[in-house]
């Protein structure tokens, strides 16, 4: 059974807690706007296109609700996580069908729809470029529970290992909020896909003694020139991978594009609280003195990127620009 | 009171337990060359220079049992730990005294007496590098605690405070054991130097936005050649500081200079337990069917060293052959 990390059925949105994962499978059940934006703060649910479709479901549920209006509805999400941008987009989606007096469920089912197709997608596009692969590389999780299903890049590792390739995949723990270790780890072993966690600091080691042939990794927001956003630590795998001519690949659906967003100078880079680095399963693992710094994405730019897999086929950041223009799918 | 990680007396060596920082101060009393064996495999000591010292006073508590010979004693701590050299000359030094008919313990008590030396030259040969640095970055712990006193990476920035630099210190970590989440943190936080700890994936962020002047590490091995193992992660850092511009130096008591060692590419890189990067005090973060890679040490090509401070001076990786030819302590 594949793994789905949303649901919505007749005013309930289902969302499998990502925050228990692997130890425990949790399904909550969001009633209410707030619940919903308060699950996307908290990263009960997170992956820039499963916020994206999570907080278009919120959208719907403030909509029941019947005391909001659009635009508080659409400000209360907005106001959950800054980085990504699939989150505006979705919730723009489903708010420009509330004002027009078009069913908001439908719309957020469409969208939802075209987030899981078009990772299908990316998966048949991108899997060519893992064809002779061996050992590739991934950061944080950008699989299916980031995006509803299928993934972003986990979606080519999954077709070319249906096709036969034999990928082994090394998994990046992620810190602080370790979604490789605890995430990807978990999609990956429950599809028996050989794989290895390792600490972050260990990835600039399998790059540079030739043990990784490819890094794939997902984004939270793509800038038209190729910069982009993604999880801390994307930067540094970047830069090694270039430095050892390893091919590093960004995956993402059409909502990640920011075609309003010329390059990643200005993408706003979320903040997290300091508790999150400080300690670990609630117990402090720094002196009390210490303080902690947590920014929670980097940026990356675009000359350290390969390639993007997009839905629509494998693009060089040169060709983003026109790409985005003609596809980035506006709030509809 | 300045930090000592480990003392020696009359047949007692004291151990401040590194496994226990920072939530407990807790001293083993080790009377034994065995149990001396087992704190450095179990890292109750850690730090090249330290394990170095630790190991030259395990040597001293064979001869003291009076079963072992030189050479059995020797090889029981050599087998300990694989990458730091220190270790070896520190056997090495006492196993020359015992078969010389020497004293054994005032040639363990030479050895740490000329490392501590060396490392307060290497704070006062440093501290000019970081005259003008607002921002440093260090990986691991390479302090007190890793040298018995001074450090290596923090004696220049222990310097630099002293003659009223006003630096601030970014922290990695340094996943798995959180030696800078523990330990760094916790010999900065003792003596009020303002510092924030960091997930290892952030180091890139705040080097390339601009946030850090200068990075300084320790070492385990130096080749002759510049190319150094050091704690896993440390490649990355070299390579993103060089990618922005940023200083690197990596700073080593002769102790650690392998002068039979031409290049980094013979290094022994020990490969640690996977359970240290499965869970977290002892608790499993990661799926159960899920494996873990856990290289404890990285090699960092000279080319990434802006240079290496020495106690001697601060020398660029040209200049080592001939320096380790006429300065590294050969076993006495």
């Amino acid at each position: 059974m594949p793994v789905r990390a949303l649901w919505y059925r007749n005013g309930t949105l289902f969302l499998l807690d990502q925050r228990e994962l692997p130890g425990r499978t949790v399904i909550r059940r969001l009633r209410t706007l707030r619940a919903t934006a308060e699950a996307i703060r908290k990263m009960a649910v997170r992956g820039a296109p499963s916020i994206g479709v999570a907080a278009a479901y919120g959208m719907v549920l403030g909509y029941r609700q019947g005391t909001y209006s659009p635009e508080r509805a659409a400000r209360e999400l907005r106001a959950t996580r800054p980085t990504a941008v699939d989150l505006f987009v979705g919730i723009e989606t489903v708010r420009r069908a509330w004002v027009a007096g078009e069913d908001p469920a439908a719309a957020a089912d469409r969208y939802r729809d075209r987030i899981v197709e078009e990772c299908h997608r990316i998966g048949l596009e991108g899997a060519p470029l893992l064809a002779d692969a061996r050992h590739v590389l991934t950061h944080c999780n950008a699989g299916a529970l980031a995006t509803v299903e299928w993934g972003t890049a986990l979606a080519p590792i999954r077709v070319a290992r249906a096709r036969g390739a034999r990928l082994f995949v090394w998994v990046d723990e992620t810190r602080p909020l370790l979604q490789g270790a605890r995430l990807t780890a978990w999609e990956l072993a429950r599809e028996r896909i050989p794989h290895a966690v390792i600490a972050d600091n260990a990835a600039g080691h399998f790059l540079r003694t030739g043990q990784v042939d490819a890094v794939i990794v997902g984004a939270d927001r793509i800038a038209r020139n190729g910069d982009f956003a993604n999880k801390i630590g994307t930067y540094e795998k970047a830069v090694v991978a270039r430095e050892n001519g390893v091919p590093f690949y960004v995956a993402a659906p059409w909502s990640t594009f920011d075609a309003a967003r010329p390059t990643g100078k200005s993408i706003p880079v979320e903040e997290r609280d300091e508790a999150e680095v400080l300690g670990f399963g609630g117990r402090r693992t720094t002196p009390n003195r210490s303080r902690a710094r947590n920014p929670a994405f980097d940026v990356t730019p675009a000359k350290y990127v390969t390639a993007f897999v997009t839905p629509d086929g494998v693009l060089r950041a040169r060709e983003l620009g026109r790409a985005i223009r003609r596809r980035a799918r506006r709030p509809d």
